[in-house]
């Protein structure tokens, strides 16, 4: 997943200072408009869709098929293929129109990783210092046997700026910039997450710049199990890697004691980009079929783990919407469309080629939802939508108030694959979700099937059901 | 480290099932003894030493130098030589009179190590699913390109003897045997690691007995961030190997749908055995020079990380207590040893040749001490001692009152390397620590200098240090 709380951050911000000018003080507050009152059909509908969706299994065993039987995801690896087929075979078997949609994605597979400080301080004869770490996506591969040069540590960008091309041509450059824990653990782990983002995206770009020989990043997150986490990077024509925030520790401490060298190997192979597919299925409506709301996650993972919260369990909660509306026999009005992107991870082209596709159709879009933020205990929606669709969105939250999970919010980008929709004027959602241990795991290889709790999966279902089928099946279309 | 907890669970339940019988009940308690009363100035004294202990950064500085600039210290290993001479000469420089006393160790040398199913439920052509896993000390190689068979996933010893030989022979085992977290989180971690030990050290025995080709177990530990843990294991004459949690149930969950097949390899080597040292380090008593008092942790590590919580920190507070001695001017009546064991993790070589040597000085052995069970916050002592001793610890309680450290508590086994000691009758004790977290880095990866705890290391210097110079000045020797 990327992230889009460090926007959400800022309009908290300025709603902040909005309420507390004097201005604001000194008048009333403005009466909410009253929420829209459904039919009792829809509001029973919905209680049955959420009480359903927190006794099935169904979507577990989606997110177990993914995982277990199929594995990690990368974009052009034969299980993406095979979990594109897997995803539209079962989304057939609910009734629903499936068609893959070509997308063209990068090929990037991974090889051999390894590394060894072979100079530092104290060093005895014969011994090193092994360093895990994992190549980023799209790295650039080594010569086969390596390179070896001496490790400049530094802790941000301007450090690096300071010491300039004459110190740093040559060198190994290790970004030890540290992912924010504590502000993760209080909830804002996307906050943590998005301030050390650039080093992972532009670190080896700004690097190079410099002429150093390869780039390294203290790892995105904030677990201490000494796990590498991998993750989208720009090719800056050096290799890239994720250092163990650990290891990064280790070489910031021996560099300040004295001179440390590194023998680094990654072989990653980079294969022009090839075709794959967004899977798109419908559960037609039967009132206005043209309109369209869109319940979504995304299909490709990292290669390190099998990609169970990002974001198996995502496209599980969305196959789920369409289950539940078989298993009750439901219809909506407007047409249901679960998506399965594809290529989240590495460059967001399946979001993207579904932008530009489906440019033309942007006003019969209703709304779209996207869950890429795990698959944790839900509080509520977020999203990106007008003010005035508010009333109409409260009663899902009151029907979602027993389960927790009835927090509106809004959030200036609320998916990467959806984006465009959202950029384009479509109202767009995504989940919040408990997400303090979401970076224990994020892209590392310890992202796998049990880091799904069954009934948290559950409620996430819940939650992006009653929003989804309110939605398609209300009388009014959600305000543009 | 191994543990002694289970002993000390049984002595629980006895001592329960004796104060539960209408007898006892019926009885007055008997009155204990009075606590033995020092001269104030060794009351004073042992209060200047916890104090001093708290705010020494001594310790600390030594598990950084020990895992930073040296690094792991498996058996046999240049680094293993390196400590051996690193924590004499740091001894030299307190005073000490050091001996490095010879033992022979084994050398054995880990590989390549990599594992995939190669065959399983749902596969697509050409995928696999990645298996981690680590080879077990001791572990014999695959040949070089690996074996490949199928795996038989067994919860227990009892499953595997009812498959028999038959549905066994030719396959790879895996004890999918569960660490119980619950036990561990309750702060009864030594309970867990016992009840699943013996599927590490003898898995390998118990299924070449019957035909299998391989060994695999469940890793041995309670964290989810899909870390092998390795550890000392009999060479069984086949590959033995710890896959991590995650994998052993992916594994088992496979099995269960149909046929699994791994292909394995594994390339340690196993070199003949190769001489190495004990570091023994005595600050000569004033009054009784030959009366002795040992402090000691174990110098070697496992390799896969840096050896800080197992057992740098136990050396480091052992030294700690002389450097306190130095610091304060103290020279107590008997003699302190400092003892750095030399391979407690792949077979207690070092532990072994000590208690043979130094069988005939058995008597003059009044105490010995052993850290290794990390370094979390310490609750007390736990130790063999005769009843008669507790009145003259007392006094010590009470001085650690004040750091929360002052259970006392008896254990039959309170430490691998004094074991000999203990068996021939030397009052011996281990630290009580919080060890809820221990087996989340126990042989794993993880175990780097971060896991320790400044503040909670100098806690554990002031709780040996008390009790170790206390009984070294006591008046009386501590009855045997």
């Amino acid at each position: 997943m990327r992230t889009r709380l460090a926007s959400l951050f800022l309009l908290a911000i300025i709603s902040a200072l909005a309420l507390a000018t004097p201005h604001a003080f000194a008048q009333q507050p403005p009466t909410p408009p009253p929420s829209v009152v459904y039919p009792p059909e829809l509001i029973s509908t919905l209680t049955k869709i959420r009480d359903a969706a927190l006794t099935s299994d169904y979507a577990y065993r989606q997110v177990a098929h993914l995982t277990e039987n199929i594995g990690q995801r990368i974009s052009g690896s034969p299980q993406a293929q095979q979990a594109v087929e897997y995803v539209a075979a079962e989304l057939r078997k609910l009734g629903l129109e499936v068609t893959l949609e070509k997308v063209m994605v990068p090929h990037w597979v991974r090889g051999e990783e390894r590394a060894e400080l072979t100079t530092f301080p104290g060093q005895a004869p014969h011994t090193s210092q092994k360093i895990i770490l994992t190549a980023l996506g799209n790295s650039p591969a080594t010569p086969p046997d390596g390179i070896t040069a001496d490790v400049i540590a530094v802790n941000n960008f301007d450090e690096l700026a300071a010491l300039g091309r004459e110190k740093v041509a040559g060198k190994i450059v290790l970004y030890n910039a540290k992912f924010d824990e504590r502000m993760a653990a209080e909830g804002r782990a996307g906050d943590s997450y998005q301030h050390v983002y650039e080093y992972r995206s532009k670190g080896a770009q700004t690097a190079v710049a410099l002429g150093a020989v390869a780039s390294l990043i203290r790892s995105l997150g904030d677990a201490d199990y000494r796990l590498p986490h991998t993750g989208y990077s720009i090719n800056a024509g050096i290799p890239a890697a994720a250092v163990t925030a650990e290891d990064a520790q280790l070489i910031a401490d021996l560099a300040q004691q004295g001179r440390v060298t590194m023998h680094l190997v990654l072989t990653p192979q980079t294969f022009p980009n090839t075709q794959s597919f967004n899977v798109i299925a419908d559960l037609k409506g039967s009132e206005h079929p043209e309109q369209i709301v869109i319940v979504s996650g995304h299909l490709d993972s990292w290669d390190l783990g099998t990609g169970a919260i990002d974001d198996a369990a995502g496209v599980a909660v969305a196959m789920q919407v369409a289950n539940l509306c078989k298993q009750l026999g439901l219809h909506p009005k407007r047409t249901l469309r679960v998506i399965a992107w594809m290529d989240e991870e590495n460059g967001t082209a399946g979001g993207k080629a579904y932008g530009e596709e489906h440019k033309s159709e942007t006003a019969n879009h209703i709304a779209a939802f996207e869950s890429d933020l795990g698959a944790g205990h839900p509080l509520g929606m977020e999203g990106n939508y007008k003010t005035e669709a508010v009333p109409a969105l409260e009663p899902f939250e009151k029907i979602l108030e027993s389960i927790g999970a009835n927090l509106l919010q809004p959030a200036a980008d609320p998916g990467a694959d959806i984006s465009p929709l959202a950029a384009a004027g479509v109202p767009s959602f995504g989940l919040i979700q408990d997400n303090r241990t979401y970076f224990h795991y994020h892209h590392t290889p310890a992202d796998t099937l049990d880091k799904v709790n069954p009934h948290e999966l559950a409620e996430n279902a819940a939650l992006i059901a009653v929003y989804a089928y309110g939605i398609a099946d209300a009388p009014k279309p959600l305000p543009h």
